[in-house]
C-alpha cells in the first residue's frame, strides 16, 4: 500500500511519486498545515480545488483535543476532518518541545503540561505510535528530541542518540501493533548544524530500515547558512529510495534549496498563516493586501494565476474585506496562497523532468527577492 | 428588466417570480445579509451551492468603506463581491438611527457621524439614491426614517410622513438619473404598531407607485404580537401584483407568519450571525454545537439535510472545530443555516402550491418550538 518511486532526476533534485493507502501523489510536494485537524480557513473542496494532495495534521493538539480516541470513534481523521487524500501526522516531538509550559524528559520520554488544560500528559515512541495508529494518518512521524537552536554541543549529541533510540522503540511498536500494514512510519533526523552528528543520526535510522525520512530541527530558529548545512548532507547521508521530507519548511526559498538538496516533501504554516495576515505570495514576491496601494487596484492578486480567488475577487475587494475585518479575507487569501504553493512544486516537478531546475531556480528566486 | 409575478396563492400567502437584469428568483424568498458585500464566513460559491438566490447589501456600509465611487471603480457591487445573481442594497436608514453614534436628523435629510473613522456624514434621500446607483444594486431601498420602539405616536406620525415624503424625493431621484431602467426602487412602510399610521404610510407609498415596497420598523425591538399586528394589515395596505419585503426577519417563525400575511422577501442575519456562535438551525429546533452533548456525536447536524456540511462534517468534528477556534466552523455551521433557509422557502413555496400552506406551516412551528 505504501511505495515511492523516484521517476526521474537532475542533480540531486527528483520526481517522485509516493503511494498510499489513501492513493498517490507527485513530489517534490507541499503539504498544508491542518493542526487541529483542519487546514484553517479552508474547506476540504477548496482544498482540492487549490491543488493540495497531502495534508499535514499534529497529534500533538489532536491527542490534547479532542483526544485520539475521539477521532478513532468518529472513523479516524480521514473521515473526522473530511480529507479523503493520504495524510500524515507529526508526532508531537516539535510542540512538545515549543508548546508545551513544562516538561520533563527522560530516555523513557516526555512528561508535559497540555496547553489546553494544563494536565500532565505522558508521551513515549510507543505511546505516540499508538496514538497515531488511533488517527489512522497514511504517514506517522517518530517521536523526536527536539533542542533549542542555541542548544549545546553536549545537548544536540544527547538528543540524537536518544531520537535514535525512541526511532528504534516506534519501529518495534508499530510492527507489533500491525500499523504498518496501513501507515508508514518516518524517522527524524536530528544533530543541529553538526554534519558529524547529522551523520550519525542518519546512520542510526536508515539501519532501521524505516519507509522515510524526515530532516528535522532545521525550521526552528536556524538561519539559511545553518540550513544549507545540514541540506549538504543529506543526499549522502538519506537513502535515495526513500522519501526525504524537511520538516516545517516553508518560505519558498528555502524550498527551492530543499528540492536542489534532493528533498521532496515540505510543510509549513506559511500559505495559511500569511493568508490570515493579508500577505499573498506571487512569483514577483509578496503583495500585501493591507497596502493603500491595493485600495483601488481593480487587479487581481496575481494575472496569472488560476485560483478561485484571482479568478473572482480584485486586490480592491480584498483589501476591503481585510479592512472591514471580513473573515472571507482570510479564506480567499489562503486560497490563494495554496495554489501559489501547489502551482511553484508542480512547475519544480516539470523543471527536473526537463532538466533545467537549476537555471529555473534562479529564475525565480531572483523574481521573488530582489536585491 | 425589472418584474414581477404573482403565480399561485393559497389564502394571503403567494408564490412568485421576481425578475431582475441579474436574473429571476423565486418567491417566497430568504436573503442572506452580505452587510460589507460579502455575506460574512461563505465565498459567492458557497453561497450559491447552499441555495442562495439574491443577496443584500449594505449602502450605509459601503459608503463609509470602501465608498461608493470605489465599489464603482471596480465595475459595481455584483463585481466586487463576485455574485452575478440579484442584489438589493439596503439605504441605511436603519443604520443611521441604530449605528451612528450622533446624528442630526431634519426634513432634508441626516447628518451622522461615521461609525468607521468619526466623519460627519450627510445623508439625503437624494444622496441615497445616487450612491445606491453607483454601487448598482438590483433593488435600491429609499432612505427611511425609522424611529425607535418606544417612541411616542407622535415621533411614529412624524416617521411616517418624513418617510413618505423621502420616498417621493427618492423616486423622483431614481427616475431623473435614468436608474429605473437597471435598478428597481423599494419603498418602506413605517407606522409602528398603529394600523392606521401604518395604512396611512401604505397609502402614501403606494401613490408614487414604485416596483415594491418593504414593511419596515417591526425587526426593532418589536415584540411578536406587535409584528402580528402590522402584518395583518399588509394585504390589504400593499398591492398584490408588487412584492412585498419584510425587512430583518428572520427567525422562522416570524419569516412564516409572514409568508402567511403575503409577504415575498425577508433578510435576516441570523442564520450567518448563529453560523458563527455555532448555533444551527433545524426543523427540530436549534443544534447548539458548543454543548459537551455533541462531542462525540457521529451524526451530522441534521440526517435529512444535504448541504456540504451535513454530507461531510459529524456533530463531533464541528463541536471540535469550535472548541479549537478553527474559524472553519463557522463557514462549515453558516453553510448549513443558509441551506436550512433554503431549504425551508422552499417547502413554503412547494406548500403553497400544494395548497396547504397553513397546515404545514403550524406542523413546521410544533417541532421547531416546542410548547
Amino acid at each position: 500500500m505504501f511505495d515511492f518511486q523516484v521517476l526521474g532526476a537532475d542533480g540531486k533534485a527528483r520526481v517522485g511519486r509516493l503511494s498510499t493507502p489513501h492513493g498517490a501523489v507527485e513530489t517534490p510536494l507541499f503539504m498544508p498545515c491542518g493542526t487541529c485537524g483542519t487546514v484553517k480557513g479552508v474547506s476540504p473542496d477548496q482544498l482540492r480545488a487549490a491543488g493540495m494532495q497531502m495534508v499535514l495534521a499534529n497529534a500533538y493538539h489532536l491527542m490534547l483535543r479532542p483526544g485520539a480516541d475521539v477521532v478513532a470513534a468518529l472513523g479516524g481523521l480521514h473521515a473526522m476532518m473530511a480529507w479523503d487524500g493520504p495524510l500524515l501526522t507529526d508526532s508531537g516531538g516539535y510542540q512538545v518541545f515549543s508548546l508545551a509550559s513544562r516538561r520533563q524528559v527522560t530516555d523513557e520520554g516526555v512528561v508535559f503540561r497540555s496547553h489546553v488544560d494544563g494536565a500532565r500528559v505522558p508521551l513515549t515512541p510507543e505511546s505516540s505510535v499508538a496514538i497515531q495508529a488511533h488517527l489512522g494518518a497514511d504517514v506517522m512521524m517518530q517521536l523526536d528530541e527536539c533542542p533549542p537552536a542555541d542548544a549545546s554541543a553536549d545537548e544536540v549529541a544527547r538528543a540524537v542518540r536518544r531520537s535514535a533510540d525512541w526511532a528504534r522503540r516506534a519501529r518495534d511498536a508499530w510492527r507489533q501493533a500491525g500499523a504498518d500494514e496501513r501507515q508508514a512510519l518516518f524517522g527524524i533526523q536530528q544533530g543541529g548544524t553538526d554534519p558529524a552528528l547529522r551523520a550519525e543520526s542518519a546512520q542510526r535510522l536508515v539501519e532501521l530500515d524505516l519507509p522515510g525520512y524526515a530532516v528535522g530541527g532545521v525550521s526552528v530558529g536556524e538561519s539559511r547558512e545553518a540550513m544549507a548545512t545540514v541540506l549538504a548532507g543529506i543526499d549522502a547521508q538519506l537513502p535515495r529510495d526513500r522519501p526525504r521530507y524537511l520538516m516545517g519548511v516553508g518560505e519558498p526559498r528555502d524550498l527551492l534549496a530543499g528540492v536542489a538538496a534532493g528533498v521532496d516533501l515540505f510543510d509549513c504554516v506559511l500559505p495559511t498563516r500569511n493568508g490570515r495576515n493579508a500577505q499573498a505570495f506571487t512569483l514577483a514576491g509578496r503583495v500585501k493586501l493591507r497596502n493603500a496601494a491595493c485600495a483601488r487596484d481593480p487587479r487581481p492578486i496575481d494575472a496569472d494565476c488560476d485560483c478561485y480567488t484571482c479568478r473572482h475577487f480584485s486586490r480592491a475587494a480584498l483589501r476591503h474585506y481585510v479592512q472591514a475585518g471580513e473573515m472571507l479575507a482570510a479564506t480567499l487569501v489562503t486560497i490563494h496562497n495554496l495554489r501559489f504553493f501547489a502551482r511553484l512544486t508542480a512547475a519544480i516537478r516539470q523543471a527536473i523532468a526537463e532538466g533545467c531546475f537549476a537555471r529555473r531556480s534562479a529564475e525565480w528566486i531572483e523574481r521573488m527577492y530582489p536585491p
